[in-house]
């Protein structure tokens, strides 16, 4: 332990607690987690009075939560742990390898977003200010650099007001700006949706008490999410980042990385939109 | 950082987006939390089911907790936290000197327990199995060895079912079992409380969850919780055990320290009480 000034066999006592029915892994994570709590509160010399603010704090994330708003989340987001989890996951699956970086899931995905016809728009409800834009590519074997039939690009995002349709009931019906689309042939996939818009995250939680403590803004960059499927790939789970976001380099949650900044270009001749994103996301076979 | 397999930077991008109107000791606290939360998930290399079971844990903490259930201060008691905080605090204050041991406030204190009378009894209501025990001592001047006149012994207790007075409306009237009483001239104090009973943790939420996933039981050994105060002294809060108890060993909550453990005697004479406790308390002054 790290300060032999306070008894050396504490820690080693309590993680010895553990009964036998314990299982392996339970008993490796649970033992790690509680050595560095105890490694904070020495190296810290954490004060009763602190504990006890903490421990208020603890209690106010699951107070703030409802089925919608899910402020556990939310905290692990803005302490970097659901970016770091990610990393860690990804480069399990991927090591050696280099297909397209995944980032965090995030509290918004919703498992019921509609199939939706190719060259369809997930845009259902007005979005005063928000840029329609057609977003196509195709979904490539990293291996054989071919395209990739029958992939599902689901994609969610928020609107222009910075809300999901779940946050926002007044102004957007359920699965606006959600979708999921099939491949084609070719692999090719295209549909309209917005240019993504900067959102605060909600700050009148317990996310907003840290974030006043940490000093730190509440600010995504904006982003679209995208999470790709196919049986015969390693999925991946993933944001796009507009390059022109003044937030780009302080996400509040630490979801940004260099591959996933993406360029919005002017688009010519088309009614339904006047910017264009081009994408092609990258898929390990599962057999790699 | 401990897993070079990992970014190297990350934490420390995510501790230095703190600004720079956070006070410096959030910035000492939050920071070590961090880096310790950052190195616990890269050390066990924490997936994201394991993360999201995590989350929801955290989550259930708050939902469980209610104006008389603190759940988030049990959950650290279960993992040592209070223990240690507690630890940390007294050495800081005691250093070099040696009066009582502190132990955990736990989450039972109330502070609205009444002043009695020398010795009356904080036996308010029956207590099916209860024994009746006249506890009697004084509270001692470390320095001098002399009585201090005018201390404050604040105790509370279970009852002999293992529930305190505001979990237990149905058996038992406000402030049962609590009581502050005032040392004599001579520093002495007697009055009448029940031998403790061990008692379980309630199991019925997070904690419960989380001793079942340890293999660990819930109980925590009989004791006596006394707090101690004086002006002019430095104020102890601690717990005494019957040495005859079986959970002196494995206490859920790890409370139980050498010079805590103490022993009833049988008590003649005296139609009140057939046990009888003596229990002296050594306080710290203030400008020592």
């Amino acid at each position: 332990m790290s300060q032999s000034r306070f008894d050396p066999n504490f820690t080693k006592h309590v993680i010895e607690t553990i009964g036998p029915n314990c299982t392996p892994r339970d008993r490796e994570v649970l033992g790690c987690l509680i050595k560095h709590i105890h490694d904070f509160a020495r190296e810290i010399e954490l004060t009763p009075e602190e504990w006890m603010l903490g421990v208020k704090f603890v209690n106010s994330i699951g107070q703030a939560s409802t089925p919608i708003r899910n402020e556990g989340q939310r905290i692990s987001d803005v302490i970097g742990l659901e970016s770091l989890v990610d990393e860690i996951a990804h480069k399990m699956v991927t090591e050696g390898a280099d297909p397209t970086s995944s980032s965090i899931l995030g509290p918004f995905w919703s498992p019921n977003a509609p199939f939706r016809e190719l060259g369809g728009s997930i845009i259902q409800d007005p979005a005063p200010g928000g840029k329609p834009a057609l977003m196509h590519g195709k979904v490539i074997d990293l291996v054989t650099g071919k395209g990739i039939p029958n992939a599902v690009v689901d994609i969610w995002q928020a609107s222009s007001n910075g809300k999901y349709d779940f946050q926002d009931p007044e102004n957007q019906s359920d699965n606006n700006l959600r979708g999921k689309f099939r491949t084609d042939e070719n692999g090719a996939y295209h549909f309209y949706m917005l240019k993504p818009t900067a959102y605060s995250l909600p700050t009148d939680g317990p996310a907003g008490v840290l974030l006043k403590l940490l000093d730190r803004h509440p600010m995504r960059p904006a982003h679209i999410h995208l999470m790709i499927t196919h049986d015969d790939f390693k999925p991946v789970t993933t944001q796009i980042f507009p390059r022109d976001d003044p937030y780009l380099v302080s996400d509040t949650v630490f979801a940004v990385k260099d591959d996933l900044v993406i360029d919005f270009l002017p688009r010519e001749g088309d009614p339904n939109a006047k910017l264009d994103l081009t994408y092609d996301v990258k898929l390990a076979p599962k057999s790699s």
